[in-house]
C-alpha cells in the first residue's frame, strides 16, 4: 500500500436521486427505487463502504439477468397482531424489508412486540437501517438476515451458514442511539477480499481451509469457499473453543432459525447464489415498545447515562478513545450530511459507468481529499 | 494436573429433595426452594458444575445474611397482554425467573409474542433453564441476565458489564432442541479461578491487566477485578478489533439494556456485590410462539434437518464430531438420569457440610469413578 487512498465526496440527496433513477429505469417503481437507494446510501454515510452504492452494479446486474425480479409477486403468508411473514417474490430486499418493519412497528405499537419474516428476498444492504425505523417510535429496533452460507461450524471444514448479521438498536436522548450492528461470524468475506488484494495473508482464527485447519492464502479459501470445496469463515469466536468460538457459531445458526425456519425459508448451506440464480435470503425483523416495560423519558435518560459511561471508560494504554456501538457510524453520518456521501475512485467509476449506460446525469463531485476513511 | 478427578454421583430426584429441604429450613416456601433446587441440580445434569449444587452454600450465606431474602415482597411493577416487569425484591433469582417465564409463556401462547422483566433479584442460575420452558409450547425461548461488572469495554481498561449470558432455544422434532446459552464475554470468571487453581497462565484474548494489557496472571487479574482497581475479561472476539472483540463488546450491552435499562434497573458498573449487600441483579425473558409465522410441526421438522445438517458437517483434520448448541448438555443429561448427578469430591463435601448443620440427610453415593467428566 502506498499512500491514502482518494476520497470524493458526493451530496446524499443527489446521490439517492442518482441511483433511485437507475433503479427505475430498470422497472422499479418510484418508492421502491428510492428506499432501494437510500438504503445503498446510508451504508456510504455510516462508514460501511461495503454495503453502499459500490454494490449498484450488482443490483443492477441482478435487475438485469431477473435474478432480483423487478416486479416481484410479493405475498402476506401469515399475520396475526403481532407477527406477519411475507413473502418477497424475488424482489429486491430493501423495501420489502422497510414495509415490514413498517408493519412490525405499527403492530407493536398496540401489542408492544411484534416481528416479522420476509423470505425469498435478496440482499437488504445493512441490518441497522432497518433496526433504526424503530428508534423515533420509543421503541427497541431489531433487524437480521441470513446470507449464502460462508461460515464454519467449530471443528468442522465446511460452509453451513451465512455471516448471519445482527442488528439491535436502543434509542437515548441526548446522545444518539445505541446500535449495534454486526455480523456473526469473525469477519465478513469483504474482509478477505481486501487481504487477496492487499496480498497480505489472514489472521490467524478467521477462516479455514479445505483441511479445516488454519488458513492464510486470501486468494486459495474464497475460490475454496465460493467453490464449496471446503474451508470457510469461522465464527466470532475463531477455531476451536479456546477463545468460544462455538458461541459465533451458536449465534449464527440463531440467526437462521429466526430469520428462516421459522418462516420455512431455505436455510444454511442451501441457500447460495449461481451465475443462474441469485441466493434467496431470509431476513427477520422485531420491535419491543418501551413503555411496555417502563417509562419511554426515563429509558432514554438511563440509555444517556449508560452510553456515556461507556464513553468515558478508562483507557487502556495505547489507546484514544472507548466507542459504544453505532456511535463511530452516527459521526461518519455527520460529517457526510455536512461535506457530502464519501466514495472510493473505483465507486466513481462505478457510477459514471452505469449514469452513462442508463442515461443519468452523475450527481457532481463536491470534493476531493486523501487520507480519509471513505 | 495428576490423574482425573473423582466423580460421584447421586440420584437426582433425591439430590433435588435435600436442596430443597435446605432452602426450606432458611425460610423458603416448599415450591420456591424445590425450583430452586431444581435449577441448581439441572446445571449439574447437564455438565455445567459451575452453576450447580457446587453453589449451594452461597446460596445458604446469601439467605442468612439476608443478601437474599427468603420472604421478599414481589410486586408487578407493569403488566400488559404481551409484557410483565416484576421485582423481585431482593429474593432468590430461580423462583422468580421461573413464575416470569411462565408469565411470559401464557400471555405469548395468547399474543405469539411476549417478554417480561426481573429487577432486584439475585443469580438465577443456568439462563437455559428458563429457555427451555417453551420449548413444549411449540415456542421459541429467551432468557438472559446481567451479572456483576466483570467485563472491559474494546479498548478500555475497566469493567464496565457483566458475563451478561443470553439463552436461546428451539424446539426440534426427533433431534433435541437447539439450546444456546452463552455468556458474551469470551470467558466466565470460573476460567479463570481454574487456571488460578491449576497455576496456568492466561490466553492471550481472556483479560486485559490494570493497564488495559493482555493479562496474563490469573490471581492478579482475578484481585484487581473484583477490588475494581482496573483490568477485567475481555468480550467475546477478544481483545482490539482484529478478531471482532467489539461484537461481544456490543452483545453484552445489548443484554444489559434487555435485562436492566429496560425495566429501570441498575446496570453496568452499579451492579456489583459488597459483603454487606449482594449485586441485585436483573433479568430478561422472552417466548415467540411458532404458529404465528408457521405450521410448528414444519417447523420442528426443518429443525431436524438443520441440526443433522449441522451434526454431519465434514470435519476439520484432527476432529471427532460437531455438536449443535445444546447437544452435548442433552447428552450429559441422558446419562445423568441414569446413573445418577455427576459431582466432584469438593462439592460432595459442601454438601455433606450443609446436612449436618441443617440436619437434612445427604443422599446416598450411587458411584464413585475416576476420568468422567463431572
Amino acid at each position: 500500500m502506498t499512500g491514502s487512498p482518494e476520497v470524493l465526496r458526493m451530496n446524499a440527496g443527489e446521490l439517492i436521486r442518482f441511483c433511485s433513477a437507475i433503479f427505475q429505469k430498470l422497472g422499479l417503481s418510484e418508492s421502491e427505487a428510492t428506499t432501494t437507494a437510500q438504503v445503498l446510501v446510508a451504508a456510504d454515510m455510516r462508514g460501511i463502504p461495503s454495503h453502499g452504492v459500490g454494490r449498484l452494479r450488482r443490483y443492477v446486474n441482478g435487475l438485469k439477468t431477473q435474478q432480483m425480479l423487478s416486479n416481484p409477486k410479493q405475498r402476506v403468508l401469515r399475520e396475526s397482531a403481532s407477527t406477519i411473514v411475507v413473502d418477497a417474490g424475488g424482489g429486491m430486499g430493501p423495501p420489502v424489508s422497510e414495509f415490514v418493519m413498517r408493519k412490525v412497528i405499527e403492530k407493536a405499537e398496540k401489542t408492544h412486540a411484534a416481528f416479522g419474516c420476509v423470505r425469498n428476498s435478496n440482499h437488504f444492504g445493512i441490518a441497522g437501517y432497518y433496526a433504526m425505523q424503530a428508534l423515533e417510535h420509543d421503541m427497541i429496533g431489531i433487524a437480521m438476515t441470513n446470507t449464502a452460507a460462508l461460515g464454519v461450524p467449530t471443528f468442522g471444514r465446511q460452509v453451513m451458514f451465512g455471516t448471519n448479521p445482527l442488528a439491535f438498536c436502543a434509542p437515548a436522548d441526548k446522545h444518539h442511539a445505541f446500535v449495534l450492528d454486526m455480523s456473526t461470524t469473525v469477519v465478513t468475506r469483504g474482509k478477505l477480499e481486501v487481504c487477496d488484494r492487499e496480498g497480505r495473508s489472514l489472521s490467524a482464527g478467521w477462516a479455514v481451509d479445505k483441511d479445516g485447519l488454519h488458513a492464510q492464502d486470501p486468494k486459495g479459501i474464497l475460490d475454496d469457499m465460493l467453490a464449496r470445496r471446503g474451508g470457510g469463515i469461522l465464527p466470532l469466536g475463531g477455531a476451536g473453543t479456546e477463545q468460544s468460538g462455538f458461541k459465533g457459531y451458536g449465534l449464527a445458526v440463531m440467526v437462521d432459525i429466526l430469520c428462516a425456519v421459522l418462516c420455512g425459508a431455505p436455510f444454511g448451506p442451501e441457500v447460495y447464489g449461481t451465475p443462474e440464480s441469485s441466493a434467496r435470503v431470509s431476513h427477520f425483523f422485531g420491535a419491543l415498545k418501551i413503555d411496555g416495560f417502563s417509562d419511554p423519558q426515563s429509558f432514554r435518560s438511563n440509555m444517556d447515562r449508560m452510553l456515556e459511561g461507556l464513553r468515558n471508560t478508562p483507557l487502556a494504554k495505547g489507546q484514544e478513545r472507548v466507542w459504544f456501538a453505532g456511535e463511530q457510524e452516527f459521526e461518519n453520518q455527520k460529517k457526510a450530511e455536512k461535506d457530502g456521501v464519501p466514495l472510493s475512485l473505483n465507486t466513481t467509476a462505478i457510477l459514471a459507468a452505469l449514469g452513462k449506460e442508463y442515461g443519468v446525469e452523475i450527481p457532481n463531485i463536491t470534493s476531493q481529499s486523501k487520507g480519509e476513511r471513505p
